[in-house]
C-alpha cells in the first residue's frame, strides 16, 4: 500500500493547486470583468456630463463667487452668523417660523408637506450652490439683470430676502427685523465679529448671510466618490441603475452636479396626474425648476404639493410626463437603488440664539 | 546739593514704600472684604436652600431614577433615538411640527408666543429634569398614582406621549405614529439598536424614548459654580442682586435645583394684568406650575401668552401679583443682573432623520 498511498497523496495535493489555480483565474477574470463594467459605466456617466461636487478648494471658490461686490468672504464668523439668523424664529411674523421650519436641516433642507393641504412642498436648500434659480416656477433667476446690491446670481441670497416677507413664508417686516436686531447688543455682537465694528444692518446684509451659511450645505456622497474615480464607491447593481438612470433620459433634466437645478419644461409628454392640486399654478411657459437628485431618498413625499409619497412612483410618473415612456417596476427600482449613492451628511450643531 | 539730593532720594523711596504698603493694605483688605461679603452672600443661598445642578453622576443616577422597570438606562443610542423622534416632524399630525417646533433647542428649550394669540408660550424644556409637574396647571403631576408602564414621577415621558396626539400639540394619531416606524426598517434600526432586536415600538416606549433625550438638556451655570463653592464664579454685583431675590421673597417659589418645577398659588396678592389673554384658563384651586429661571433671560417673552417681553417688567410683576410688594427699577435690575449666571449651555447636533 506504501506506493499507492504516495501516489494518492501526489494526486490529491495536485488536485488542490489545480483547483486553486482555477479559481484564483476565476476570480481574477470576474474581478477584473466588474472592475471593467464599473469603468464602463463611469466612462457613460462622464459622457452624460455627470458632475462631483468640485473639492473644497474649488467649492469655496464657487462659494466666494456668490459675493463679488459684498462685504462677504465665507469667514467663519459670517457663516455662525447665518447660521443663527437661519434658526431665528423671531424674524418671523408670527416669531414661531424660521428658515429651518420649513427648510428643516434634520430632513435634508426640505418639508414634509402633504397633497391637498395649499402649501407648497418646500424643496431643499442642501446643495442650493449649484442652481440656477429660485423657486419652482424660477421667479428668481441667475440670469435676471443686476439690480440690487446682492449679486444676481446668487439666488439663494435673493429667495432669502424675498423669504423675510413673503407672506407664504416668514411673513415679516423687514424693518421691524432690521431695529430688533440693531436693538440687541447681543445680535449686534455677531454682526461686529462677522462684518466689523462699522456694520450697518439692513434686509440685504441679512440675506446675504443667510446664504453664506445655506451655501455651505453641500453633501458630499458615495456617487462624488465613483464619479471622481473611485470605482469601489458604487456596488455593481448601484451602478448598473445610474446606467439605467443615463440611458432611459433622465439624465437629459436632471444633471450637472446637482442633478438638477436648471429650468426645464414640464410636463413634456402628459400631464402631471396631480398638477391642479397644491399651491402651485403653472406659468405660461410650463417651465419649472428641476429638483436636485441629491439626498432623494430621505426627502418624501415629491413634487411641489407632497401628492407621490413613494420614490419609485415619483420614478415612473416622471418617465410617463417627461419622457412618454413606461418605466417597469424593476428599471424603477434599478434608478432607486442608485439614487441611494446620492445620499451625503451635514454636520450643524444647534445655534443658542442672541438675547433680544 | 549732594546731601540734600541724597535725602530728597531717601524721602522719595519711602514714600514709595509707604504709598505701595498703604495700597496694597488697601487691596488686601477690600479683596478680603469681597470674598467676607460673597461668603456671607453664599451662605444665604445655602439657607435658602438654593441647590447647585447635581455632578454628573449624580445627574446621572436622578435621570436613570425616571426610568425605573421601563426599558431606559440611558445608553448613548437610546438618547440619540430620543433626539432623532424629538426633530422629526413626521410625527405629527400634519407632519409640520416636532417637539423642537414649540421647545426649540435654539431658544433655550421654549417658543416665542405673543400676547394675543390663543397659543400657550411653550415654557422650556431645558432642566425639566427638577419639574415635579408637566403643563402650566400640573395636569400631570410626580405624585400622581402610577397608572401606566411609564412611570409616574417620568412627567416629562408622561407629557411627551400626550404631546404626540394631544390637539394644540402635535395632533397625531399615535396608532400611525406607530405603524409608520415599524414599516421604516431604517427607523428600526435605531429602534433595534437602542432596545435589542426584539423590540416591541408602541407609543409608551416612543415616549420614554423623547423623554430620556429631553431630560439630558441640563445647563450647568456659573451659578452652579458659585453654590459649589467658587466665590469667584459670580461678580459682587450678581451676588448683591442675589441677595435682593432671596430678600425679596422671590425664593419662597424660586427654589431648589430649577429655581422653579413645584406647583404653588398664583395671583396671590392681586391679578396677573394679562390673565385673561391667551389660552389658559386658570383652575379651581389657583395653582401653577412655578417656571424655571434657569436661561431665564434668554426666554422671552414671558408667562403663558407671552404678555410681557421686557424681564425686569416680568420681575415687578411677579413682586407685585405674588408677593404684594413693589420692586423699585433698581432691584429689578439688580435680580436681572444675577439671573445672568443661571444661563448655561448645551451642544446638540441635527440628526439626520431615518428614511421611512
Amino acid at each position: 500500500m506504501q506506493p499507492n498511498n504516495i501516489f494518492s497523496k501526489i494526486t490529491f495535493i495536485a488536485s488542490l493547486f489545480l483547483c486553486s489555480y482555477i479559481l484564483l483565474f476565476h476570480f481574477v477574470f470576474s474581478f477584473e470583468d466588474i472592475g471593467a463594467k464599473l469603468q464602463e459605466i463611469l466612462n457613460e456617466a462622464k459622457k452624460a456630463t455627470l458632475e462631483p461636487l468640485p473639492e473644497s478648494n474649488k467649492l469655496l471658490t464657487l462659494q466666494k463667487s456668490m459675493f463679488v461686490k459684498t462685504p462677504i468672504n465665507m469667514s467663519k464668523e459670517q457663516i455662525e452668523l447665518g447660521k443663527i439668523l437661519y434658526f431665528d424664529s423671531r424674524l418671523s411674523g408670527n416669531k414661531l417660523l424660521s428658515c429651518n421650519s420649513c427648510h428643516n436641516i434634520a430632513l435634508y433642507g426640505s418639508s414634509f408637506v402633504d397633497i391637498g393641504k395649499e402649501k407648497l412642498n418646500a424643496p431643499t436648500l442642501f446643495n442650493s450652490l449649484f442652481n440656477d434659480a429660485a423657486h419652482y416656477k424660477g421667479d428668481i433667476s441667475r440670469f435676471d439683470k443686476e439690480d440690487s446690491v446682492i449679486p444676481a446670481k446668487n439666488v439663494v441670497a435673493r429667495a432669502s430676502l424675498h423669504a423675510l416677507s413673503a407672506e407664504n413664508e416668514m411673513n415679516a417686516d423687514t424693518k421691524k427685523i432690521v431695529s430688533m436686531i440693531t436693538e440687541s447688543s447681543e445680535y449686534m455682537s455677531y454682526f461686529k465679529r462677522a462684518y466689523g465694528v462699522k456694520v450697518k444692518v439692513n434686509a440685504e446684509l441679512i440675506a446675504l448671510s443667510l446664504s453664506s451659511f445655506i451655501l455651505t450645505l453641500n453633501t458630499f456622497s458615495r456617487y462624488d466618490d465613483f464619479l471622481a474615480g473611485n470605482l469601489r464607491a458604487m456596488s455593481v447593481e448601484e451602478a448598473d441603475g445610474m446606467r439605467v438612470f443615463i440611458n432611459r433620459g433622465c439624465v437629459a433634466c436632471h444633471n450637472g452636479v446637482g442633478l438638477g437645478g436648471t429650468m426645464q419644461p414640464f410636463e413634456v409628454m402628459k400631464n402631471y396626474k396631480y398638477s391642479s392640486i397644491g399651491g402651485m399654478t403653472s406659468n405660461i411657459d410650463k417651465m419649472l425648476k428641476v429638483p436636485t437628485l441629491r439626498n432623494i431618498t430621505l426627502t418624501a413625499p415629491y413634487f411641489h404639493n407632497g401628492a407621490i409619497h413613494k420614490l419609485e412612483d415619483a420614478i415612473q410618473e416622471m418617465g410617463n410626463i417627461q419622457l412618454g415612456i413606461n418605466l417597469s417596476n424593476k428599471e424603477a427600482k434599478q434608478i432607486m437603488i442608485f439614487f441611494e449613492t446620492l445620499r451625503g451628511q451635514v454636520e450643524i450643531t444647534i445655534p443658542q440664539l442672541p438675547k433680544l
